[in-house]
């Protein structure tokens, strides 16, 4: 509010404005196709009738467009508009004091007192003459027709009628006059991303290890066969490992030893070396132009590349020689490789993101994202962008997303809470999540409310890795199969967006020991799999896919909500679309070892199910179909045939025909 | 976080600052000689050491105050500053990375580690040397002498030694580099206002009811010797209705009736008539001078008069002959009277404070306050200010509040709660609350935790008056002299700022039914009372205003904590001082009628007391002393005998000398 006398002055009270992050500092989620619910407190002195109106337009335009927003009670009011371009809108609130209806309801209190209204009447003219000088055509006669209506009126009641009337009434509302309208002292941000930002399964993999014969490395040609698999298995996106040459000084060997074999082919994060840098690909994989085809031929497979943007080189980098002040360097001159004392990475030099040349190498990091999307890639799993200043982050999302609204930066930020919160505000699309980490009930239940149903939900999306190449959760390791299946369904239907690391689906789970570091991993040699080998979960991986495409409530991420069972081990939560139309509630048993019965607390108040309707539920991976009544159900798990349940909701509508039926 | 990437970069992310209203919008009011404490998310990317400074200033000065913050975990800081004076401060955050604390902790883990730190130690003397050259004086001097000892040092320890010394840290502190430091985007404000913004004891009374001769008209004369009566009960404040001369246009006589007998005195808030309006006095009370004789006596007797600022107009008033275009007009031309159609109150018209000359009428309206504030007058209590514009009282309050900071303006709005708190948040001091609407344990806990633990506790006070002229709620009306008691404790007790309208210690309760006016209300006509009648609470009030008085826990208004008892009927609460040295405890039977009887649950843990102590309780009120240990204590309250208990905490030190005992 000013505290000015002179010039205009606030005359509605706008606050409270939801959503709005941090006193309007940084823009909030959502999709595109969303309906996007704008809500505040909307307010005045005295008892006068208001009006609202929510404004948007999108970054591109310069005009606004305006709807309505309607009261809700407790001086609440709520508008929503379409999200339906892949871009960032703004948003505000204007509001204004509705003089005519204000004057309605007055004069109807004075009627129903059969109070003299003469001179009421002649305010309520003057009001109209008003709305008269706004109108404009068809509408202006047509209020000159009211007010010759009026005045040739031969009653009272006559008179009061032409100005109550529907008619007149639409008009007024046609041409509200907005002299003493308040605008909201800020302009909001919604960011309104592809659908695939909030749903979406993907796939990890290190392309050299998807050739056939073992020991070969494999190329991106190998990967295409693959691609019809991943898709069977329900994917959408797959995530490459960095793809760029590897260094070859100080170059990892298998198991992470300092001592490599000469054909190790090392780190793909260690980037660079005489054959290039960022831009260019690692030549035992193939050409640019084979990257190009693997691109389109994942494209027709219905799947998209994710490409890595680890931006670090290895000291072989063409960058260290042409640009040695990007580094940190030593008093001697020498650059400085990556440490955390006593540990040494000498196979890793970190960028200087403040050095002098900052502009120049800001511009060329950006350089590098542009280079791949012109290759068709949309998709960038950000390494360890939390030991970068989030306010590049802030630039270089926001130069790409200028241009290309429809990319996708997933941060790879396994840090404190607090960063991991500034990069999703500073504009990451996506966030891995501390999901790994998470076993047990309270903590899933904790966590996961945190991140679906508060605060963090307006820009935070989680993006459930269940495994990853450094993470090989104690789980996974001890609980067999039966972890596997259980920590692919938290994953897959706790959030709308999840993802697996290849071998997840062999079950792959051989550590070492007292670390989450799979032995013989991936990070440090090829690998050939037999994606065939008994007891691999690929159908599972399928069907659990096929549910979340086949189920409008799994596409949703701010939609979870827990329920209460009364077993220690028994998660049990569900979501319902947003039309109410599809509910799917899931039963997880979090013990892979041993088998658990729970009693199930069914949310029949937030269904609007009556306590004695009969429902059906159909149990979507076994297929079984129940019969349902009541609050309570009883469920068993078996870790070692079926440890999560995920229910679909069918209810038999029971009609009563109020008209005859043909 | 800024966009572009030019120009300086924000290096340091400072967020979820508190307090910090609506994004900054408001200030947040805490009162002098308060500590304020800021606290905010302070981080970077990476591991590099940090620092912070809270920087605050008063409105008047322009030079910026620093006080260093610390971390608290989770990269959370925390900084203090003295609230020293009555006035308006801005605060901000200023934060950034600490270079050679960073290397200090590194060159540590080196040594730690037994590796070669010849290279780090350059570079610490570099740091070194970045730190001397902002030196000056003796410190620079003493930097000279490190950076030589350092250079003629013979051994790395030594060398390192130099470096990590006690010294050499002190130095380096009081040295920052900060050309990268990152200043929060906004400044922040808190009023200081005076401590009686929190704390006091308000008595209302009409002046022309305090004569001793049934039905003359009393004076400001007849006043001053109940000075030393209200004194005696503890009072801090009293507050008169409006002083100034009534209108005789449609005057009401008693009992609102619209037939007033000649020497009806009228409402007195029907201002104004040819003897005068906002600025003068009923002759009836006297003049202003005696006006002013009342002032300085009562702040003899260590009292403060508060005066009413009711911004309406009888037709009599000057204003309405002089200023006919300040109120609201008919098309006849003629002004109009305020009206809930079908209700008319012809004695008062209400002013428009939109009309065409509101410059002029919005001065006028602030000069009354500048008036009376010459007059001695400190505190106003403002009649319905929900009935004018928001941005009208946002500028009148700033406009006084800049000269006078110590004016405070208690807002008289039962309204809507959104409308209560924007008033708040627009600047007003103090407001009426729902307390006389608030009866039982469920909305006594919801209510009061809500304004004394939520956001609102940071701008909003509620001062709970317990009866007013306009309010004699069901339970007083109903519950007798033990309602009277029961719902005085609760206000004085629950708030640190609470009143009562004159005849509450008289427990007067006579009401027109099935409303809650009082029969023969004082709004209409003169009373004459004995305030020594049987059964006053005179003694009672005196009590309890000094339990407040002497127990610290009492003078703060957010220390408020619910504690579980385990009867309906028996509310259960307490009060801790901030330096933990006095505990109050209150259990309320809030059952007029009948003796109920609880177990109550002592907040043990958050008295750090241990179950198996023993510890004193003290009853205030009866004096009694009783010895508890344990979580659960039983209590009994007759609402015959005494509806309430206040306990204070006493323990008993059990000290283990350490040293020799003389």
């Amino acid at each position: 509010m000013s505290r000015s006398l002179r010039g205009d002055i606030r005359t509605v009270w706008i606050g409270g404005v939801w959503p709005e992050l941090d006193g309007g500092r940084f823009p909030v989620k959502r999709e595109v196709g969303d309906l996007f619910e704008v809500a505040a407190d909307i307010l005045r002195e005295g008892h006068e009738a208001l009006a609202a109106v929510l404004r948007y337009r999108t970054v591109k335009d310069s005009a606004w467009h305006e709807v309505r927003m309607d009261p809700v009670g407790n001086d609440r009011w709520v508008g929503r508009f379409p999200l339906a371009e892949n871009t960032r809108y703004l948003y505000t609130i204007e509001a204004y004091p509705d003089p005519y209806r204000t004057w309605v309801e007055d004069l109807k209190k004075r009627l129903a007192a059969d109070m003299d209204v003469a001179s009421e009447l002649l305010e309520g003219a003057e009001l109209l003459r008003g709305t008269r000088s706004r109108a404009t055509g068809a509408d202006r006669r047509r209020l000159d027709a009211r007010l010759t209506d009026f005045e040739e009126a031969s009653s009272t009641v006559a008179r009061a009628r032409v100005l109550l009337d529907e008619e007149t009434l639409e008009l007024v509302d046609t041409y509200p006059d907005r002299s003493g309208a308040t605008r909201y002292d800020r302009e909001l941000e919604v960011v309104a991303d592809r659908v695939l930002a909030r749903l979406g399964a993907w796939y990890e993999m290190f392309p050299r290890s998807q050739g056939t014969v073992p020991g070969r490395h494999g190329t991106f040609q190998d990967c295409i066969p693959r691609l019809r698999d991943i898709a069977a298995m329900g994917f959408d996106v797959i995530y490459l490992p960095p793809i760029h040459p590897i260094g070859r000084s100080f170059r990892k060997g298998r198991n992470n030893s300092l001592t490599p074999a000469p054909d190790d082919p090392g780190s793909p994060w260690a980037i660079g070396n005489e054959q290039g840098g960022h831009k260019a690909v690692e030549p035992k994989l193939g050409t640019l132009e084979d990257f190009g085809a693997l691109v389109r031929a994942a494209r027709e497979a219905g799947l998209e590349i994710a490409l890595d943007y680890a931006l670090q080189c290895s000291p072989d980098h063409p960058y260290v020689r042409a640009h040695p002040e990007w580094f940190h360097r030593r008093p001697d001159g020498t650059i400085k490789y990556a440490e955390n004392p006593p540990k040494k990475y000498q196979d890793i030099y970190p960028l200087n993101f403040y050095c002098r040349d900052r502009e120049a190498l800001w511009e060329e990091m950006k350089s590098i994202l542009f280079f791949w999307i012109e290759h068709g890639v949309r998709i960038f799993r950000v390494d360890n962008p939390h030991t970068k200043p989030i306010a590049f982050w802030v630039w270089v999302i926001g130069e790409v997303q200028a241009v290309h609204p429809d990319v996708i930066f997933l941060a790879e930020a396994f840090t404190r809470p607090k960063v991991m919160r500034a990069l999703a505000k500073a504009g990451f699309t996506q966030s891995y999540t501390y999901f790994t980490w998470r076993n047990f009930k309270p903590e899933l239940t904790e966590y996961f409310t945190e991140l679906t149903q508060g605060v963090m939900a307006e820009y935070f999306r989680g993006n459930l890795f269940a495994n990853t190449p450094d993470i090989l959760p104690p789980i996974l390791q001890q609980g067999g199969c039966a972890a596997f299946k259980m920590r692919l369904i938290l994953a897959a239907t706790l959030s709308s967006t999840y993802g697996i690391y290849s071998g997840y689906e062999l079950c792959e789970n051989d550590a070492v020991p007292e670390t989450e570091e799979y032995r013989d991993s991936e990070k440090y040699q090829i690998k050939t799999r037999d994606w065939n080998s008994p007891g691999h979960l690929r159908d599972y991986i399928a069907r659990v896919n096929t549910i979340r495409r086949d189920n409008p409530a799994l596409h949703e991420y701010r939609n979870l909500r827990f329920y209460e069972s009364d077993h220690d081990d028994i998660l049990w939560y569900g979501k319902r679309s947003f039309d109410g139309g599809n509910t799917v509630l899931v039963a997880v048993n979090l013990d892979p070892f041993e088998p658990h019965q729970a009693t199930l607390r069914v949310p029949l108040d937030a269904l609007d199910i009556d306590p004695h309707e009969r429902f059906q539920v159909e149990e979507l991976i076994t297929g079984m179909r129940h019969l349902w009544k009541g609050r309570e159900q009883t469920i068993r798990l078996d870790p070692g045939k079926e440890p999560a349940a995920i229910f679909r909701l069918n209810r038999f509508p029971s009609k009563d025909y109020g008209t005859p039926c043909y």
